[in-house]
């Protein structure tokens, strides 16, 4: 993927990158999910996991259920008052290729010498799980460099 | 992956995803690199796409180059005083995948009813490209619930 002019011809405002970010673009809230991926679920157990200041995870937990990626759900455990946990939605679990992305290449460019703390694994068989492109044709894709980004239908022209 | 009791008896201190996010985890960075794959190098033109602060793509810019995902390139246009171009290093081309999972998730949960606004197809067919998971034993592996996270060789239990 080297300079392809016609992208500057083209409104980066209406960008769904850019609209992702806004929605998750932020430390915070890509470590609440990585908890939420992990099964953590209640808000004392994410702030010690994330270590979060307790109105940041507040903020960040409230966007995510306003956005539908987490859905509150109220529980109660004997002798306290009702508290919610969260839990991800079908939207918030569609991220998991990105969180997947970041620790691939985590696990690769920021990792101590003592090696990878994660892994993924393949429940059915145990092998390990890599994330790879591949088009509709059933190619295999190796990256940037075989990908041409095109216009989609909803690119607008600079004026 | 619902709960998993043995990632809470595990620190995060050194989680890469965490690392990644330290490098990568703030909005105008994932917005440079956007930029940089699709082919932008200079930082007028970085900067007009993106509508940063001057100030904060400088920043964003040093960092990059400060962590090896972007190099610096001297260039001179006529009549003018030298110049750096920012170019993607191996290191910044492999956070691809990233991107890429960004544009899926937002072409799906963040997009308007005109539809995306790039869509990626294979260089060499044409067709459309697609980020999936597969196992190292060749199975195709759907999402989340298929993947079982294990703890790699840098798991440190929490004392």
């Amino acid at each position: 993927m080297t300079s392809r002019p016609w992208v500057r011809n083209y409104d980066t405002e209406n960008c769904t990158i850019g609209a992702a970010l806004a929605i998750v673009g932020e430390k915070w809230t890509f470590l609440v999910l990585r908890e939420a991926f992990n099964g953590l679920r209640r808000f004392e157990d994410i702030r010690r996991r994330i270590a979060a200041p307790r109105q940041v995870l507040s903020d960040r937990l409230a966007r995510l259920v306003a956005e539908g990626l987490l859905r509150k759900v109220p529980y109660r455990e004997p002798g306290q008052r009702a508290r919610s946990e969260y839990r991800l939605t079908d939207k918030g679990r569609a991220l998991f290729p990105v969180i997947v992305a970041l620790l691939e290449w985590g696990n690769t460019y920021a990792v101590s010498e003592a090696g990878p703390v994660v892994q993924l694994t393949h429940r059915d068989c145990g092998a390990p799980v890599h994330q790879e492109f591949r088009c509709a044709a059933g190619h295999a894709v190796a990256g940037a460099r075989d990908v041409t980004p095109v216009p989609g239908p909803g690119a607008r022209l600079i004026a």
